[in-house]
């Protein structure tokens, strides 16, 4: 269910904005270098600079970019600020969502310390585990609560995103406690793809697992091919 | 450079195994799926069943298996076992490459610690950090090491690839020294892309802020959805 509800959402997502699935998925690495050309001071940049720095086609990157609104302008570049506003915009940075955390492990530290939240608008506003070895501890700005404090909390606070980084043996029952919450968007760790989730729940899952395993085919290849 | 080298390894790698590089992306999931059906005793499954699990067309799970051998049978299905250890070994599973971790933080240790590598054929070997905090301290089967070790430890050991959990102000520094070690792959989670990389270097970057970013814009989308 899990995933065919994000496709809807996405096929909506780009009749509404007029920009196809495959783009979208491209935007934040665009956000990535656009927030680096900013830091830099770096006010205007040319398709083939980008396409340089980016190891995409110039001529991929007009498509993308042109798709939602003429920012290049022949002979000028783009404008860097107002590109990466539009980018923003789009992606709903600086909408204001609130997360917890499930799951104050190391990964769950990792990342509730991690100022890629912050960055993208998205306020970590509670952590909670069952182990009293972590209930309590500090970590960056919050304590960790005890889970069974969950109910409670979201009666208190705007929840809008759970990020699972419990074991995987424990998410179902996570889960079902989340749904009368309100929180509406899962960002799923625990390798676990989630089923018979109500529509309105929408669900990023990752697996770190994919991308170690795609550098390994990569290097048999190599090696294959040399020798060959 | 990094980039382009690994789209003409993919690219390289597709001609060799006659597999697109679109499928080669999606065989780690099943790679996962199938694992699990191992695990729950399935022998066979239909096209149709693995389509309802997954949740992708029956028509594109057959369109992806069949491209690299027919594995199913009319009214058969496909041999659970088999097409796992096709898959294991065209991914380059079992392989037996050697990965250290540099950057023993949160991240370094969760990682450290996670059994996807053993699942995926890779040990990790050794374990570094610059920290007092940290070096010496036990985080799964072994202990961290002084970074200063680094280049005495891979005169003594075979290493393949280095798993980069560090700051990513101290990545360039560290990738020069990894260099003429002959470490070969490199699974970066620093956010900082790698430039001027010899061409024999691999390299994978994991950002996991973009997938937050999908989550949101997707959240925000359907947002827009139900107001209109």
């Amino acid at each position: 269910m899990a995933k065919s509800v994000q496709k809807k959402t996405k096929r909506d997502a780009a009749k509404s904005t007029g920009v196809s699935p495959m783009v979208i998925r491209r935007l934040p690495r665009y956000f990535r270098y656009l927030r680096e050309l900013i830091r830099n001071g770096k006010l205007r940049i040319s398709s083939g600079e980008l396409s340089e720095m980016m190891h995409v086609t110039a001529s991929q990157i007009r498509q993308d970019l042109n798709c939602f609104g003429g920012f290049g302008q022949q002979g000028y570049g783009y404008n860097v600020n107002y590109l990466y506003a539009k980018i923003s915009e789009l992606l709903g940075v600086g909408e204001g969502y609130h997360a917890i955390v499930i799951g104050m492990g190391n990964l769950g530290k990792a990342l509730a310390r991690n100022p890629m939240f912050e960055k993208r608008g998205v306020d970590i506003v509670g952590m909670f585990d069952i182990s009293p070895a972590v209930i309590g501890e500090k970590v960056g700005d919050g304590v960790v609560l005890p889970l069974s404090e969950l109910e409670n909390f979201c009666l208190d606070h705007t929840v809008d995103i759970a990020v699972l980084t419990l074991p995987k043996e424990a998410i179902e029952s996570v889960v079902e406690r989340l749904i009368p919450l309100g929180i509406t968007g899962l960002w799923n760790f625990t390798g676990k793809e989630l089923d018979h989730l109500p529509p309105d729940m929408l669900v990023e899952n990752v697996h770190i697992g994919d991308s170690l395993m795609t550098l390994c085919f990569e290097m048999r290849c190599r090696e294959k091919g040399e020798k060959q």
